[in-house]
């Protein structure tokens, strides 16, 4: 067994990492800290957790670093960004192995962390050793890593659908269009009249239009996949659900994305004539098989199915969809995902699961 | 008092416009038809109604074309499409005036019905006489029509932020995206397994993807506004709410849309250095203003507020704000409507005040 | 014109008030105070009512009592308990009207108060001068008033179907059980965790057992009702609804609530021998006719209509239905309204029209 | 490996069967049946099971009960009232053990099943051989059994906890009233009208006033604890959640339920006087943890907790907290389930481990 603490598992990430650890096959939660519940029981902040022995015993801790340090092999950070990255540094120190879910080490480039986060990074030398934490595509890194930077929700949702695509230069690497609707959990535990139920309820509203700060790592990884300077328009929406986030990406294939050479346009009336699309899209499922079809936690959709929320919620697992349109000549992506899940903490036990030579869906399936 | 019936009264968008006529100044609810209902009451089958004393003696009758142009001067079809045109005809000959909530005469070419509904249309003669019901921009001609074709409930939500746009020449009229999130009543009152409450609430999902039948109807009037034939690219997604439509638009601005003559990217820099956008879009706002500003049923956005359907839900009334993107040198614009208001029944009383020479406001404010 | 204030407009009811008074027939809204929002304008505040001239140059003002008092010949109170008495007692002495919307006028005797609210009343001399805001019961002598205290929310759907009956010796007035289910506005606009979206939205959950505070202002109007001391049983729950109280009310009928003579036992057994139970209520409906066939917002329900949230939001109207059960022997009335309208802002606006004398559903239908 | 089927496998509670027993460590999933989707694998019908390899190549097949009886040791029905029985029968004759989810096989007396349900019961020869399905009270006899009839949701959330207190003889077993609200997944997934999106979300309402047909079989149960006959009150409520039942039962103590003998009332002043309720319930909290403090599913809350249906769904657990109220001398229980798990299918699958002799928590925890 491993020994894991969750540093701030008191809001909605913090809370999934806690379920999840607790029945986790090889790792043992050994502390959890919280300003607000130091003293109490998991079980008694938690009342759902109580059926769990570890949950009626294990006190919410005042985080302590030389403590934790001792306590735990693996240290899962749930903290706001800027707090994330002062925990960070120390615990390495001490020979812990940290998973950080916040957004303090995503970014390769201190100063595109103080353009979109407004403030100087604290420890912008460890920058260079955290591993972004997308295990599809770092697998490797994550293995041997120290320090694992877990990708946010949004970028989850936006970069497991296209970085095969663009690695395999099967669209445009520019003019790329991501609309995200997110579940209301996304924006934290927190007490703030924007996320009251009567305010979010029968709600809906595009929101951080058009900068949110989730560009930052969402072009950073698209950069490094294309081999050139990425930028996309992104918006993200508020959906009454409590978790879940559904993305449609606007997409310009390049002609080896369809299933011959001929241009999208004169296809496109091919398929209305032929009254279907047939292999308009045969490379892109290719390129879909070819990164995802041994994943464990990626559903490529078959036939007429798109993704909906309600089938990934729970679950660590994403949906992908995609289709050619022969009208405009356009390619649409759609994925869908838990964004408490495969967008935060699932991936980060998927992280860990790696990192310690668990099996890779071990609690979590 | 002008006489008014519903023919097919028994649906979502039925049901509003009975709540509307009920209480409005000027008209009188002289018939209310449905199969289902027939021998009821107004106030059994809609308790809800039960204070309003016509709604106590009104009865449910089966529609019988002589006997609603005998009793209504203006007949409400809220009826599926292909049905409607069924009733039109024989009312209009009858000398009623007709305005109607389904697709069927929102078309000018009988061919694209067809492409886009698969059956030939029953009445192609009266396309040609058929005014499209969208007041802002028809006003003069719906003035004089008899038979009012009332825009779709998307085909709204897009057509009112484009079509200023589009007239003054700010926006590119080729590469058009359209994002739209719609609550579940736009799937009409039909006992489907797809709009059971345990199927739509916590799930957010696309739908009809890539050729939803609205297109048809938007690309109509686009072409007409450009002046030159204009795809757009539209994708609807069903969300948890009972009403309301939140469109995204994302658009490519020309020069002359932003303050001065510099390009966009060349602007974005100058913007971000400024820390504000200021005057980028005055040219945007400009357009809005004149076109909108005098209108009762628009709103406006200013400063930092962006649309959001609960504060439209309830109202015939659409918000509309922008914003420029110094990033990508995109336009994106976004509006919020209710779909069984300004997106079906509101817009159609809008058209009865026109019509009769009625405020335009009467029994909506 | 009657000119009226709001103070402390920007809650849940002091936005309804404001959407009310801003279409009200009869009434101008003068000021509305916050302190929070001091200097905006309403439209700012809340873009929604931007359509309303008034709206766009109201401004919020800071609470002036001396200031207020000459802008408004009533004053609305829409602030929490405790606060609102210590504005009362200076507007009433400057000559303005009050009508409250908080508990501090509500209850006759100070040591209920206290003992409720657990401190002492501010200004115990004025609940003489109070007037208890339910025009179903007190509407001579809300006409009369200077001071009058709205009833709380879940009062309104307890003592609306309980007062007739009590009153015509129907029931037991022992043993009453009032099970309440209500929306999560009922709770304010408060930044509490408690009452984000995640956690109310697929939640279900009672409160406050078994000692709510309302239950002081029901155990009053009772026993006022029923001529001796009522103590009853009261479960409020938490519902994932924006608005709306549904109470389901357990009684015991005495033997000339129903049809004849014959024990409720005895009836029960020829009912179901008789397939239905025809005349068992019909003391009951009797009660309720003559007590609200003639008021406008009072909706008995007929035939196997049970209530609904949904028929009553967004209205003033209180929905009543009850049955008899032949098994048990008991009465079951249900009630459904809107907690904002009929439980609290609508009400409000109703007393405002008896005191001015206008016609009783002025600005409410 | 126990090979088991499911016969009726499309509607909600077979969808959580398919779930728990495609990942159940002791049972083989060999076949599911349904006519509407009969020659379709589990991954298509359900997209959110195909990481499932065993989803992918089973295949729903039509109900042949040879072919059943061949296949699967154990056969859970989900079918509805009536048509389960016509499979029990033949299923039974084959040596295969059932595990029956309808109301078929809860009644002892045919007479009873055909008051409440409307028809001749099909084969009352075998409702002497079912034994009731709710383990903390029939354990014993669920190991023998040969047919199981598991508990409706709405009973399963009554009787926990009330059968504990009736057989202590701490309350009286008349005079009992159970009101419970119910997500919409307990109405099944079945296309009708009063279940869409639109008619449930922001919607209250009681139905089945006031004889529900679950009232049977709690009150079969309730008397075989009680030793006499019981009549009971039960309102169910429909709300807005997907899953969940919260039931609130108002219960009058017997004198040895409380701490001491002195009398409710008197017990009342004193607790009021000492500000707190201290050992009022001693009784009721020796009983409860006598019959549940070994039991994996159910968790008797402490301290201030009350039952949250968002605590308990997705989980096989009940929730239950007490109060006593010193005012009235009642006693007030509250429960929190899972209607699709402890309510069903949860309830079953731990039935088939109780039956099977494998560990109670299997696949459930």
């Amino acid at each position: 067994m491993t020994t894991v603490a969750i540093v701030g598992a008191s809001g909605y990430s913090g809370e999934e990492l806690v379920r999840l650890l607790l029945s986790h096959p090889h790792a043992e939660l050994a502390a959890v800290t919280s300003r607000q519940y130091a003293g109490q029981t998991l079980a008694q902040v938690f009342p759902k957790f109580a059926h769990y022995p570890r949950a009626r015993n294990l006190c919410f801790s005042e985080p302590d670093v030389a403590m934790l340090a001792k306590q735990a092999q693996v240290a899962f950070l749930a903290l706001p960004h800027g707090v994330a990255a002062e925990f960070a540094a120390p615990l390495l120190e001490r020979g812990c192995r940290v998973i950080d879910l916040s957004a303090d080490f995503r970014l390769r480039d201190a100063r595109v962390y103080k353009d979109f986060y407004g403030k100087e990074h604290p420890v912008p030398g460890l920058l260079r050793q955290a591993v972004y934490g997308l295990p599809e595509s770092y697998r490797a890194a994550i293995r041997q890593a120290s320090l694992i930077a877990c990708p946010g929700c949004y970028p989850t949702s936006v970069l497991m659908p296209l970085l095969p695509l663009l690695k395999a230069g099967l669209i445009e690497s520019q003019g790329i269009i991501a609309d995200s609707l997110s579940g209301v959990s996304g924006a934290g535990r927190k007490a703030e009249l924007d996320y009251l139920f009567v305010e979010c309820n029968e709600s809906v509203r595009p929101y951080g239009v058009p900068r949110h700060r989730h560009l930052s790592e969402i072009e950073q990884e698209l950069t490094l996949a294309a081999g050139t300077s990425v930028t996309i328009q992104f918006t993200p929406h508020l959906i009454p659900v409590n978790r879940g986030i559904l993305t449609t990406l606007y997409l310009t294939p390049l002609s080896q994305a369809l299933g011959s050479t001929v241009s999208a346009r004169t296809r496109g009336q091919k398929e209305r004539q032929a009254g279907g699309e047939g292999e308009a899209t045969d490379g892109i499922a290719a390129c879909y098989q070819s990164a995802y079809a041994k994943e464990p936690f990626v559903r490529l959709l078959e036939a007429d199915a798109l993704p909906d929320t309600k089938n990934v919620v729970g679950t660590n697992i994403i949906e992908i969809a995609w289709r050619h349109d022969p009208r405009t000549g356009r390619l649409l992506v759609m994925s869908a995902e838990d964004n408490l899940l495969k967008g935060a903490s699932g991936q980060a036990v998927q992280c860990l699961n790696i990192l310690c030579g668990f099996p890779e869906t071990a609690g979590l399936i």
